[in-house]
């Protein structure tokens, strides 16, 4: 079963009729799993996170950033998040049986469609039409305030929709990127000393595994310090080599693990790896489960 | 999201048009996943696995089984399994929060269903009305071949459909069973009397974990031994904790862990709990994954 997933970030979070109505234009006649709805009031800004078959995917985003662009007006909107526009970011992510080229396929019928609606759309990541669009935070440099001027510049023309800025939806940035698990330990220690040297062990950019994002943070409320990663690969830098060697680090300064997160949307087949490393169930196939 | 398994047994493995007749019946206009369609010549059998929403399953199962009674002649019926009608076995298994009641209503659905289409239908396991017809193996004891004759006796009247025997379609057993984990696990030495030792230390008639049935085979080309269990309860007695056990008593001997194996569907619930032993996860809930 091919599985695609949507994370839609819209400029709305504190209308909570709105985000219903949102919500119900998704799932209208879809067969889609809706994983999550986070509304944050301070961000005024809500996340739908939903997987299904590609084409399901692909129909249920139309019908919400089509509802979305209806009921968002960017002239009155204010919120600690940064963004640029009413449909803010949409990255499809693949996730089971869906090759890179039929995720991109859906981003660019989505990216057209929106642009068919006077939404100008910039694609991202792997997506992106040249290098310095690749990245998000590039592309939203400025915010919404800035893009009357920002769409001026050849090198800022949208990839899809009007070239001229629209006040109303603001503009909107859509793309393929890979899936990210979002992977914490907790240690049984206040020493964050400790804890930053744990994390020099793991985090790429100090020696440790490619792949891997970390920083150490305090918990005080649980007088905890915590490792806190994304691991931006997991195909290639799988979970429990991380955490075994979070392990081996933690116990060689005397310290014990109480316990880990794995926060938000996990990919299935991030666990495969994990069975068949614990349970050296090496012939396991996730498509076993049910 | 409810996730209910059906595993319906119907005695055809021979006519692969039929088969596939009956597969397009199952899956017509249907939302469900279809886990294994898996034909025996031999057997003269076929099993058609399958999960989804408890409705969509209901469903499914009555347009295959209304598909297999028009097929499958009984009176020219003959196979190495034991069976009792075109229909054999339904059970019907809670995967995802199901509680064992709406898998009963979904039992009780179908068993009616085909008695309505002039089929006879014994209730078994959990959804059984006397302890006698709790197992299996009594309610088919005899086989087709005496049918006419036991279905005379009061105490093996149908529980649906005619009071007497139906020679084309034979009887059906359906009913709410839970989910078995097949699970093995295979020793890198050839000493049959050491994987008996092992055995007992996990077997529930041994001293061993309750809910694990285990024998010890040689597997001769791979000069191992291998420890093959049914988990029928992996709710009390999870997988970890079995292999764990097995590991422990395997290096206590000397010898070593060359690989399980996961045989067949596996619930992803069972997964839950070996994330949070090994990774420590304990606040990991199967419904992030996508």
């Amino acid at each position: 079963m091919k599985v695609l997933l949507a994370e839609v970030n819209v400029s709305e979070g504190r209308n909570l009729e709105n985000i219903e109505v949102m919500r119900a234009a998704l799932m209208e006649g879809a067969v889609l799993r809706l994983l999550e709805v986070n509304s944050d009031k301070d961000h005024n800004r809500t996340v739908f996170t939903y997987s299904g078959e590609p084409e399901e995917v692909l129909e249920g985003t139309k019908r919400l950033a089509k509802k979305a662009v209806e009921l968002i007006d960017m002239t009155h909107h204010s919120g600690a998040h940064p963004r640029m526009g009413a449909v803010d970011v949409v990255p499809f992510i693949p996730a089971r049986d869906v090759t890179q080229e039929e995720a991109l396929e859906v981003a660019r019928a989505f990216g057209a469609f929106l642009g068919s609606l006077g939404v100008p759309v910039y694609y991202y990541e792997e997506a992106a039409t040249k290098p310095e669009r690749k990245s998000l935070v590039d592309i939203r440099r400025g915010e919404y305030e800035s893009f009357a001027e920002k769409m001026k510049q050849e090198e800022w023309r949208p990839d899809e929709g009007p070239f001229e800025f629209v006040p109303k939806s603001g503009a909107t940035v859509t793309g393929v990127r890979f899936p990210l698990v979002a992977f914490n330990v907790n240690l049984r220690t206040d020493d964050l000393a400790a804890g930053k040297q744990i994390v020099k062990a793991v985090r790429a950019a100090t020696g440790g595994y490619q792949n891997v994002r970390a920083i150490a943070l305090e918990i005080p409320d649980k007088k905890m310090v915590q490792i806190s990663m994304n691991l931006t690969q997991y195909q290639k830098t799988p979970i429990h080599r991380v955490f075994e060697t979070i392990k081996s680090e933690t116990e060689s300064r005397g310290i014990l693990i109480a316990d880990t997160e794995l926060v938000g949307p996990v990919p299935v087949m991030a666990l495969e790896d994990m069975m068949k490393f614990y349970l050296r169930c090496y012939s396991f196939n996730m498509e076993q489960l049910y």
